[in-house]
C-alpha cells in the first residue's frame, strides 16, 4: 500500500476534528478511498469519514488493508505537515510510516494497534426534513446558543430553521430563513428536536473543510451532519438526541 | 422600549470594559440616551457610562425605564455581535431582548434583576489639571509601569506629564512631554498622586474606543479618566487614590 | 559608559532567549562590545553572547565594565521597546539605567546584583564536522522530533544531515540533504551524537534572529549551535550530549 496525497489540507484537518471525538479507530483502505467509522467512547456520536482515491495523486492499494491508529498520534504528526508538503502512508512492519516530504524528507512511524472491537454499522436512518445551508451559519449559531446551556433545539419548518436554547434564565433564538442560501426540503410541516452543544461545536469544525452542510433531525431521533466535496472528502456524523422528558 | 444599533462597537465595547469592574449594574434609559453609573464592588472605582441618543438609528423610549442587568450576561450576547449586525433592545415580560440582525435573526432574552442599591450619585470633583493625550500613549505608559509595581504616581507639571513607579529594587520613569498631542492646564505648578496599576488596567481599555483621553487628579485626591465622542459615547473612570504614609 | 542602539531587535530578542537557559548573568562591557559567558543552573548549558561594538551608535566605555544582571527582569524591561525606540544603556548608582526613546522617554532603572562566581570559561572544543543550514529548517526539525521524544539523535554525513528520535513506539527521521542551502564540512565520514530536546527548543528560538546556523557535534560529545550576524552580534550555544548505555 503506498498512498500520495498533494494537499494536506484534507487528511490533516479530518483527523483533527475527529480525534475530538474518537481517540483510537481503525481504518479501511480499499480500491474507492479511506474509510473510518467510528463511535465516540460514551456512545453518543458516530463519525463516518471518507478521503476518496481521487483525491490523492498516487493510490496504490492491492488488498484491502485495515488499521488501527492512535487518533491523537497521527494528529500531532499530520499537523507537522505545511501546506506544500507531500504526504505519502506506507505500511512496514507493524508500523504506519507517514512521509512529509518538500526540500527535506520526513518520515514519521506510528504503531498500529490492536483492536478487537467489531466492524462499526453505520445505522440506516430516514428524516422528515434536510436543511442545507452555509457551515459558518451553523457554527454561528451554535457558538450562539454556547452561551446559553448545554443542549440545543433545532426546529425545522418549511420556510425556516431555527436553532434555540434555554438557560436558567436566559434564552437564544435564531431563525435562519431558506433563501439562496438555506434550502429546506421537508416532508413534515414542523420538526422538533434536541442535541448536546458540546458534540454539536466539535462536528461543525468539519465547516472548516467544507462551505456547505446538511442537516437531517427528527424528534427523539438523531442527527445527521453531512459534510461533502465531489470527489474528495464526505464526513459525517450522527449524533443521538436528548430525549425530553415533557 | 425599543433601541437599534446600526454600528454594535460603542455597546459591544464599553460593556466589556464596564464589567472588568462591575458585575452587576442598573442602566437608566432617557429620552438623551442610556446611562450607568456603578461602583466596583470594593468601593475603589466608579465607571460613568452614556450612550447618546444619537448614536442609534432607531430610539424610541416612551417613559425614563431603569433595568439591572447582570453585565457578564450582556457581555456574552454582545460579543456575539459581529460588525455588521443590526442590534436592537425591547423590554418584554421582564427580560431584556437583546436582537441581532443580519441575514439570520438572533434574539437573546435576559433577566432583569432586582437591586435594592439606591442610585450611586457622581462626587463633584474639582482638579488643578487637566492632562489631554492620545489614549495609547496612556496604555503604553500604564503597561510599563505594569512591569515594576502595584502602584503608579501620576506627576503633572507645566509642561510635562511624568508616570511613575517604583519596585522593591527597580523602577521605571515615563516623561510624556506637552506637545501637539499632549495638551497641559494647569492652575498649579506640580500634582502628584499614587493610584492603582490593576484598575488603570482595566479603565485604560477603553483607548480601544476613543483615541483621546483627559486625565485628571490631585494629590490624595481621585483620578479621572474621560473618554469621549461628540453625540455618541462618554465614558469615564473615578479612581480613589493610593494614600503615602510618608 | 553609555550605550546606544537604534535598533532594539538584536538586544531584545538575544537577552529573550538566554533568559530561558540563565536567570542571572554577569555581562562584560569592554571596547569592542557586550559579552555574556554564561552556564545554566544543571550545568547542562552554555551560551555565550556577544553584541559588538558597530552595532550601536553610540559606544562609550573607558574601560571594562562588569555588571551583573537577573535577565528576567532585563527582558521584561526591553519587551517595552517597540521596534523604533532608541535604547540608552548607562550605570548609575549601582543601577542600569534602561532608557526607550521615541515621543516620549521612558527610564527604568534595573538594580546590578550581586555574582560571587567565577568567570566562566569557554571550553575548547573541536569538532569533526560542520553543518551550516537554514535557521529554519533546524527548528522545523526540532519541534518535529519534539512529538516524539525527550532527546534526539544528530547523524552527519557527507552529503546529508538526519535528525531522528525514537519514543515508546512511535519515530520521526528527518534527513537534510547537502545542496544549495546545506553545506557539510566534514574530517568524518559518519557523526552521530544524542541530545536533549527541550535544550535544543530553547537555543533554536535564536533562528529568529540570525537565518543561518552552524552545528557542530561529536558522539558522546557537546554540540554547539553558532548563530553570527557580521559586525553585530554573535550567539551561541553548548550543549552537553546524552551519553547513551548502549
Amino acid at each position: 500500500m503506498k498512498l500520495t496525497l498533494a494537499e494536506p489540507k484534507y487528511l490533516k484537518e479530518s483527523i483533527s476534528i475527529i480525534s475530538e471525538l474518537v481517540t483510537e479507530a481503525k481504518f479501511k483502505i480499499t480500491k474507492t478511498g479511506i474509510e473510518l467509522v467510528a463511535m465516540d467512547p460514551a456512545n453518543v456520536a458516530m463519525v463516518i469519514f471518507k478521503l476518496l482515491a481521487s483525491s490523492f495523486v498516487e493510490y496504490e492499494v492491492e488488498s484491502e488493508v485495515r488499521l488501527s491508529l492512535n487518533l491523537n498520534n497521527l494528529k500531532q504528526v499530520l499537523r507537522r505537515a505545511k501546506p506544500n508538503d507531500m504526504i505519502t502512508l506506507e505500511v512496514e512492519d507493524n508500523k504506519l510510516n507517514v512521509t512529509l516530504k518538500s526540500k527535506t524528507k520526513r518520515t514519521f512511524s506510528l504503531p498500529i494497534i490492536e483492536m478487537d472491537e467489531r466492524e462499526q454499522k453505520i445505522p440506516d436512518l430516514s428524516f422528515p426534513m434536510t436543511i442545507t445551508t452555509n457551515s459558518d451559519q451553523l457554527v454561528e449559531a451554535i457558538e450562539d446558543v454556547d452561551i446559553i446551556g448545554e443542549s440545543v433545539s433545532f426546529i425545522g419548518e418549511r420556510d425556516k430553521f431555527i436553532i434555540s436554547a434555554e438557560g436558567d434564565m436566559s434564552k437564544a433564538h435564531i431563525e435562519i430563513p431558506a433563501d439562496e442560501t438555506t434550502t429546506i426540503v421537508a416532508k413534515a410541516d414542523k420538526v422538533k428536536a434536541k442535541y448536546s452543544v458540546e458534540y454539536l461545536k466539535k462536528m461543525m469544525a468539519a465547516g472548516k473543510l467544507v462551505p456547505i452542510v446538511a442537516i437531517q433531525f427528527n424528534k427523539d431521533y438523531p442527527l445527521k451532519l453531512e459534510y461533502k466535496t465531489v470527489d474528495r472528502l464526505m464526513l459525517s456524523f450522527i449524533l443521538a438526541p436528548r430525549v425530553e422528558n415533557e
